[in-house]
């Protein structure tokens, strides 16, 4: 049994409930075997807090009622995965209006429109095509095979955890945590004083540490120059 | 007599010599005498560090001559001042090709070229069209009027000059200098903590300290988040 703010890792392979078919895994092997392998995602057990809804809704309450290293599976409705199918979502368009878009439909292929939103072809024929709007796994029931590998208790090794999420595997940050743990302190390397969004990082991981890890806590960051930098 | 690193602050007013057009002043009066005044320009004593070459070269090196509240008439040859003038930057165009690029030319008119140069249209006549891509001021002798109103000799008080370069004149930085003057440590208030390109102004702001006031010593940044940032 966990709760709200634990730091969980889980591994789990997610399939359609209908079909089989896999869509998603934190497994590099399933991913391979289900032809859904992506060599720019980090496989391997992924983070998970209690309460912070980054995993869809269902897999997330059922992990409230799970224990350290038990492996369930877990049959989620499309109300706690991917929302109900919306039939107003499907559209007919012109040929030409689609192709005016730069589109060049055909069947079950996954187009931008020009305001943003994604949909996926249904059919061309008789110089129409049907759209739907709807996401391609809204009103499917999605089965989880899900397994809680690890719980984090140390503070220091969740801040680690965050750490990681907003700067990466490696991240040029060495961590001072007081002894009463009010005081969080960064030294940032001067390798990424120049790194993209560094400032949103900072802002996100301080905000992650704070709600998720040691509310009471001053987060300091503190970047030191001198002539070397330069 | 000043040398090299030293923080001036200096008011002038600079005149082509041929015409006596005021062409650039720090004084907000002259500015709206000459027609030039400009709202959004920060008018008052300009801040020159010798050595830096962020004026024109003929007023900085006559600097180093003047002393403190001397007033000084400094003539700059062209070679100092906007460089000579190129007589091969003088181009034809037809005038259909200028007008491609969206411009409407008169005599006189400061246009953008496509390649993003600058230029002076020189003449509109017989379908063709003179531009000058020389500078407007090149090949003229400035006249500076110049005089230096103060000097600043205190290691804080230039921190806080280049402070408020970089952080503008309410900058939310408060500064500390240790007394051995190793250590320049500036605790950033959390108003600015999104400021855009933070993160560039304090590089260039440690980067300013440790070349021109103190080059041992380590700049610090220090940001501190708690709970009511968020």
């Amino acid at each position: 049994m966990f709760k709200d703010k634990d730091f969980l890792y889980i591994e789990y392979v997610a399939k359609i409930k209908d079909t089989g078919e896999v869509i998603d895994t934190t497994i590099e092997e399933e991913a391979k075997k289900a032809n859904i392998y992506n060599p720019d995602k980090k496989y391997g057990p992924q983070l998970v807090i209690l309460g912070e809804h980054r995993v869809i809704k269902g897999l997330e309450e059922a992990l409230y009622n799970m224990n350290l290293n038990e492996e369930k599976v877990i049959e989620v409705p499309p109300e706690k995965a991917y929302g109900e199918r919306d039939p107003s979502k499907v559209k007919i368009l012109s040929l030409g209006e689609v192709k005016r878009q730069g589109i060049n439909p055909y069947p079950n292929m996954l187009v931008r429109l020009q305001d943003g939103s994604l949909a996926t072809v249904k059919s061309v024929s008789g110089g129409r095509v049907i759209l739907d709007l709807n996401h391609p796994y809204a009103g499917k029931t999605i089965v989880y095979q899900v397994k809680v590998v690890k719980q984090l208790t140390d503070e220091k090794e969740k801040i680690n955890a965050l750490t990681e999420r907003w700067f990466g595997s490696n991240p040029k940050l060495t961590l001072e945590l007081s002894e009463d743990k009010k005081s969080v302190n960064f030294a940032i390397s001067k390798e990424i004083f120049l790194l993209e969004d560094i400032q949103m990082r900072k802002f996100m991981l301080a905000k992650d540490i704070i709600t998720f890890v040691l509310p009471e806590s001053t987060v300091s960051f503190v970047e030191k120059y001198d002539k070397s930098v330069f």
